[in-house]
């Protein structure tokens, strides 16, 4: 019983850290669509969204069985519960990735993002991407001690979405309000996907240690 | 056993209720802070979100309790983590609210929304507020025909956001790039709240009827 339980979770697992590698494909391509004007990318983004739903539906179906046949308590119970809302969270992260590739998509020919500002905007892309590839293998390796480096990242997050306001708030901005608007909410979509990057890391702290790291 | 499982899902569900009704006045007081300036309201929306935070704890914790001592199986086991996730988007509403509230402090002495724009904003409030108060009475009838019903305010909300960026976009936008960032971003979390409003309904119409609700 206790070995199907592990083996199930084990498999579990695998499927979430295969989320998290689509997801960061998703924030990858959705920020190039964006930096380039590509439409065909972005609705590449867009259509790709569907299989991250259905992997999502596989890992809930899983969890579900497992709640149902291995019937788990205490902390064996919270891990499989900790596996839904983590699935929950990446399923999110892939939504917000194809909220950017719609900006991207509605302002082609042109590119949404001003081009000084474009330095902002891929960084705030890369910073996301690599949290989400750090998330997948936090996840793989149920490495407790990335997941808590993680939040460093995102305070780098914090710090470029500030200065996207400064930039944005400055006598200097000539390119209007849709402009304007249009980083407003980028800046928003790439903050929720590092919280909820975060977010899964410190669930995988909790599934190995029985603990959500302290908050700094 | 049945009994003892039924009574505590029945206390999990006034607790969702009750939640869900701290998150109605949030939205009400955060939308009234946001259209008078007013920093005392602002700061009480900001402060009562560690309630609501403490009542999810509950939540779960009953939860956690039931699935461990009753160990529910197939239909009531899907109730139970219903009630779960219902729990944390009440959360994250009662977030937005705070979000919400934060605009509004951080713009007093001055009122963050441009008068002739405060209409927009109000209905928004009303709408959000309207919806939450409606979800509130679903949870505690289980009331499907109200829960399908709710998808219709969802559809306004939608409208609203559209409305404020023919506003915002508009050649007669003098109100600068400051108050436009923040009319996306709380046109932003009032469609949030609306969103997450219409997903726990559904979740009240799953946990009646086994199924979601088709969408339209």
């Amino acid at each position: 019983m206790r070995k199907a339980f592990h083996e199930q979770l084990e498999s579990v697992f695998d499927d979430l850290a295969g989320i998290c590698q689509s997801v960061e494909t998703a924030v990858r391509l959705a920020t190039e669509a964006l930096l380039t004007g590509d439409a065909e990318i972005a609705e590449q983004v867009i259509s790709a969204d569907a299989d991250i739903d259905k992997a999502r539906e596989k890992v809930e179906e899983t969890a579900f069985s497992i709640l149902s046949l291995q019937q788990p308590v205490a902390g064996d119970l919270r891990v499989v519960v900790a596996a839904l809302r983590m699935v929950s969270e990446l399923e999110r992260m892939g939504d917000l990735s194809v909220h950017v590739a719609k900006i991207a998509r509605l302002r082609v020919p042109h590119v949404a993002v001003p081009e000084e500002i474009r330095p902002t905007l891929a960084r705030m892309g890369d910073v996301a991407e690599d949290m989400v590839a750090r998330v997948a293998q936090i996840i793989k390796g149920r490495d407790v001690e990335a997941a808590i480096e993680l939040g460093r990242a995102d305070e780098i997050m914090d710090q470029l979405r500030r200065r996207s306001f400064t930039q944005l708030f400055s006598d200097e901005w000539t390119h209007g309000i849709e402009a304007a608007v249009d980083l407003a909410l980028l800046g928003r979509y790439y903050e929720r996907i590092a919280d909820h990057a975060v977010s899964v890391a410190n669930r995988v702290v909790y599934v190995v240690t029985g603990d959500f790291p302290a908050r700094t």
